[in-house]
């Protein structure tokens, strides 16, 4: 089976059907109609075998981590997503692994009605590089810089399970949860749409928080405080790691693709009230400050981390 | 530096400033301005080391190069590009190695006036990946399936100087030239858009034209018939390699990006009034015929070409 009748038997089909793509796969670019009154919004994401994903990792994982990862984008500028390309490095082409990935990426990609619209398979070393292009009204996307002192911080979901479950193999209890909150993130898409008209500032939670908040707040010109007491963690994750570990996981853990979004104090009234917490599953766990830098905050004292997220070429 | 530094200090200002970008890199995506009465036009090329280019190849190639192949994508549908994505995976940050690297990605970026509007930096075996955007007026795309039995074919410059090109070293004569010419493709960028009202079909020959024309005959549900005597080659391909060797590069060697073209018997006299050959550089040299497949005809008589194209998962 050569490139030709592999991108014919499992990529062709693979997303979501629109009616917006006038032209997908087979010709040397797609043909795509952008709704008027919106902005296009676009971004890429790599995951590298042995770097993003351990070596081995499950196909399925991989086609839908790789998709997830740059639907998370798109939730955190409050997008609806619509289309994507896809450029896989293979060192060699086994039919079952592509199955695999393209049934993990499709369903993903079905589920929120992204279609596959281009791509371009090479061989190499495992690489998986997603481009994603979405809608938002012009004027209404969440931008990291919109955020200011006093601003209350929030968190969707809980953190650190990821980062847990990255080298877990068991498939028992809460190991199995931890592991598959690695393998499978759900992007909270309809969380950042619902949020344009209450965040100030949002950013996606994929290099753990402590790095992905100082950058928000460094967008924004200002500091970040996070309190270490009320950071959102897992049953699963306590009782796995600890208490004391899991919130340093929980700060310092990355591929958890939660949102992190700041809210003025003024709209924390209708934003309780239009998208309930107990519903949404979004937790408050700091403020941003005049002051700047990303600090940790328990019991009233500043802790220490020398370790601030995660640089793609640190050590 | 890491990965933020280097971002801010070559990449930020890599590309053409451009009106149509209320936000660049920098957030969780960009955010773009399409056209009305445009369709949006999409792509994706991958290079990897080792296998599109010589491993320890000048950086400024390699940037240059990623580019190019995708710009070659746009012009092959007569699209205007508009906007990149960089997803570059790399060992180690070397910083010299990144200057040069966007040094050609951005020389070739500001003359076409694309903006690089977004990317990822990862770390991996060097593969480099670019997501290219452009316009076309909804209805103009040059299609691989417009094409007709009986339309001729065409090709812009000149074929197999790319593939010779590939393993030169030296810096003299010719063997520059070539060199060059593998190393520094040109994207038919004006030419393709100029193509828009004449052209039946059209494809970039990106794999050998032998494979691309049959691509671009598969997808207009006929075949095609290529002339060995009039296949276009450099008077430096010549020197360097002689008739019999040119042809067969022009016929079978990737790398070239030159447009390949179809058009109406009917159009042809307009083509050469509005479009002079002399002025554009293309040549005619076969046509669209009803039996399907890719032929070559010597001096009347079909030749047999066990190698047809570049398959990335071939031998």
């Amino acid at each position: 089976m050569n490139e030709f009748d592999l991108i014919d038997k499992y990529f062709r089909n693979c997303g979501a059907p629109r009616a917006d793509v006038p032209l997908g796969i087979g010709d040397d670019a797609a043909l795509l109609a952008c709704p008027p009154g919106e902005h296009l919004v676009a971004a890429v994401d790599t995951l590298v075998e042995g770097i993003h994903f351990p070596a081995g990792s499950p196909p399925e994982s991989i086609g839908h981590r790789a998709l997830a990862v740059n639907l998370s984008d798109m939730a955190a500028m409050g997008a609806l997503p619509a289309w994507a390309l896809l450029a896989l490095t293979l060192p060699s082409i086994e039919e079952t692994w592509v199955q695999k990935f393209t049934k993990g990426f499709g369903e993903l990609a079905r589920r929120h009605n992204v279609s596959l619209v281009g791509g371009d398979t090479t061989k190499g070393p495992l690489t998986v590089s997603v481009q994603i292009m979405g809608f938002i009204p012009i004027g209404q996307a969440l931008l990291r810089s919109g955020g200011k002192p006093g601003d209350l911080l929030f968190i969707s979901g809980t953190l650190g399970d990821a980062a847990a479950g990255l080298n877990i193999q068991d498939s028992e209890g809460e190991k199995n949860y931890l592991k598959k909150r690695f393998q499978f993130p759900e992007p909270r898409i309809e969380l950042g749409q619902r949020l344009r008209p209450f965040a100030s500032a949002c950013i996606d939670v994929s290099d753990g928080l402590l790095g992905d908040a100082g950058k928000l707040a460094a967008a924004s010109a200002c500091g970040v405080e996070i309190d270490w007491e009320t950071l959102p963690v897992s049953r699963q994750l306590l009782a796995f790691a600890g208490e004391e570990r899991a919130r340093v996981l929980a700060l310092t853990g990355g591929d958890d693709y939660e949102l992190c979004f700041a809210v003025r104090p003024e709209n924390l009234e209708a934003l309780e009230r239009q998208l309930p917490a107990r519903q949404w599953g979004y937790t408050r766990t700091g403020q941003l400050r005049a002051q700047h830098g990303a600090v940790v905050k328990r019991a009233g004292n500043v802790m220490d981390f020398s370790h601030s997220g995660y640089d793609h070429f640190g050590p």
